[in-house]
């Protein structure tokens, strides 16, 4: 059954292989802060409201976008700390939060966590709390959506299309292809899964 | 050995018996936003900074401080979800990151996450999310921290003194004493934990 999808972060790595593998038989909207059909800044109530004002009701929302401050603990301050919790935890949670409301009945919501949720690397503070607080976010929500809709995050290791800038931070990590990461969203999207947190690692 | 402990959120249920544990044979100042030795208001940069200066450098922190957004997913907004996110996450975190700086060698920081990082209640999607971070920051940042110094999270069950205002929220939980979770409090200050989740449940 083709469901018409809203994709946020279309237009990075990740989001171009989800693109690519769901757009093959569902209606991709695809949404970015730069580039897409649509623009969204998921850091705003307001932007997030007007994207789904103008979509009306989708059948899945996927999220592939969002930042974290990488940087050593001993440096770290309050504010960077912050901005990994306002970008990736806030925003994809906002998009949530604001697009249960718009979704379709059994519709679902597939937000991005990481590796960096159980696996430790160098500067990674900041990373690991908010993939960790993401899946946290998941595995709760899933519990209390309604309408037979559905909540999971999918967990990338780091991609092979990445690896040329993040290898060094990154010893002994075995990189994933992008195509291989958007299975899990394929799986999340189409599949049965809810309250999961989808490793693919 | 007798040691300097600052003890944020001391007036608490968790903080007095926190107090009353370590303070037998440590040197308790006791911080809160309302009351205590000394004030200070985690959600500030400068109040944290503040608090640390009059104290010059000390051998162990402790947080027992903070709150998160109780309310259903349904009716949730960003700006509920963010309340949690910078109170009892990020107060807490900032705690940790300014206060590594004034803590002496081999000295110890612990924080408090709680049974709702792992174990889900109606309600409890901001709840998790936090709790969930708080113990990714805590594994990633005891991998970072110098000098021997060392970082814990304390997971307290629900506080068998605070079960009758929140027993409907908790059905099936087994609350526990606030003196037995002080005395995780003591493993973590005392005790070669580093990087630990010490769960009172």
């Amino acid at each position: 059954m083709s469901r018409k999808l809203l994709l946020v972060g279309a237009s990075g790595v990740l989001g171009r292989a989800v693109a690519a593998e769901l757009g093959r038989d569902h209606t991709i909207i695809a949404a970015g802060r730069n580039s897409g059909d649509l623009r969204v800044d998921l850091t705003s109530d307001e932007s997030v409201k007007a994207l789904l004002a103008q979509l009306g009701t989708v059948d899945a929302i996927v999220c592939t976008a969002g930042q974290v401050h990488f940087g050593t603990v001993a440096d770290m301050t309050p504010a960077q700390f912050d901005l990994g919790l306002q970008d990736k935890l806030l925003g994809q949670v906002r998009l949530a939060l604001l697009g249960q409301h718009h979704l379709a009945d059994n519709g679902s919501i597939t937000l991005t966590s990481g590796i960096l949720a159980e696996e430790p690397i160098r500067q990674g503070a900041n990373a690991m709390a908010v993939n960790a607080a993401i899946e946290g976010f998941v595995r709760a929500a899933a519990l209390e959506l309604q309408r037979g809709q559905r909540i999971n995050a999918v967990s990338p290791n780091v991609l092979i299309e990445s690896w040329q800038g993040y290898a060094s931070y990154f010893p002994g990590f075995e990189p994933v292809p992008a195509a291989r990461a958007a299975l899990a969203y394929r799986r999340s999207v189409d599949g049965v899964d809810n309250g999961r947190v989808l490793k693919v690692w």
